[in-house]
């Protein structure tokens, strides 16, 4: 099934200074005035569904992309173009991860000419994509309720290089033994002062933050 | 907090074909008799709870090992060892997976004359995991209901390679919506006839299934 969404095969460089190249990457997306947003979280953190609300919510203000990085498939570009939004799907060819220069070359596919916010929707994964600075405005990152309070402990690189966390499915905190003040604590060490969001990407709670935050950002990015 | 646990840093191999390091992992465990399940899943999904019901179900019967790979800390060798079971961690100094070269380093550490069982605990990532074989008997990869049942679709390696499937945290179906007879059709399109167990290994449902599957795979191992 393609519906009509466009797939690009991107590959990882070799690359000695990733930095650089990402560098790169922002300033060409400052001089358009597109809020590019690296979105992170391990499979089935629910970065679809927190997208799709998100553009939802922004459409009538901003003229939104998204590019959907997926190992294979492309289940969730499907999803995301019901919004209206214009979607590209991105297959890594295997790699864990994307990088500076897959996403320019992602960018350079999808058009960004007409868009005010491009969402990139990293690979579902909580080691590799923390590595990799892609050159985006701002990295976002959701941890939902069913992974656990102890993921920073864990997996700390990721808690330490976003900008802001999702805290995911706090509808189902339920049935799971989730500590936020842990998080919280564990969080802080890390990364101080970080925003740490609440919210249910599924039912709405907490999500009117979520869009505060990030209207703020695109707004202080194209003045 | 160390509680005694040994802690080793094990590096990944330039190595340019880890699939024949693996088997010399495998000829040397199957020389001892000793059994090593490769355990995969997500952040989350379950692994060292799913390990510790494990481990209490089997240590009256077989002698029992576990090697803990984490990017950093130690929080799952601390719960593991409560078990009794001799536990060693290793961190793989930001590699997002175990190879066959970093096992073989790690069982050298644990030392598995006296053992029968060995799980090696991967790093919790469903991608770069499933393309090194580290030597093990058995690859078992858990998915977790609020991870959604489209996972297969989006990282189909993982659930090509693997030799059983645990559909972990079923006691919380009642707040996801997850579609198991489209999950086994998915699988059964990449892995036809993979053992496919839905279980808690948090409240103990299905875990009857998994625990006869193990021990008829260990007694044909040892045989």
């Amino acid at each position: 099934m393609n519906n009509g969404i466009r797939v690009k095969e991107v590959k990882a460089h070799i690359l000695e200074d990733n930095d650089v190249l990402a560098e790169q990457v922002r300033d060409g997306l400052r001089k358009k005035k597109t809020f590019l947003v690296n979105l992170m979280a391990s499979p089935g953190a629910g970065k679809t569904t927190t997208l799709v609300r998100t553009i939802n919510a922004l459409k009538d203000r901003y003229k939104i992309g998204v590019m959907e990085a997926d190992v294979d498939s492309q289940v969730d570009a499907d999803t995301i173009a019901e919004t209206g939004a214009k979607v590209i799907q991105l297959h890594t060819g295997g790699s864990c991860h994307m990088d500076a220069g897959m996403t320019q070359s992602g960018l350079d596919e999808l058009g960004i000419d007409d868009l005010d916010i491009v969402f990139l929707e990293n690979i579902g994964n909580l080691v590799c994509p923390a590595e990799f600075d892609v050159g985006a405005a701002k990295k976002v990152t959701i941890l939902s309720v069913p992974e656990g309070d102890d993921k920073p402990l864990k997996y700390p690189l990721m808690f330490t290089v976003t900008d802001c966390l999702l805290i995911n499915k706090i509808d189902t905190a339920v049935v799971f033994d989730f500590d936020m003040d842990a998080l919280k604590a564990s969080v802080d060490k890390l990364n101080p002062g970080l925003p740490i969001m609440p919210l249910s990407s599924l039912k709405g709670d907490g999500f009117d933050a979520w869009i505060d935050w990030l209207i703020n950002e695109v707004e202080a990015w194209r003045a």
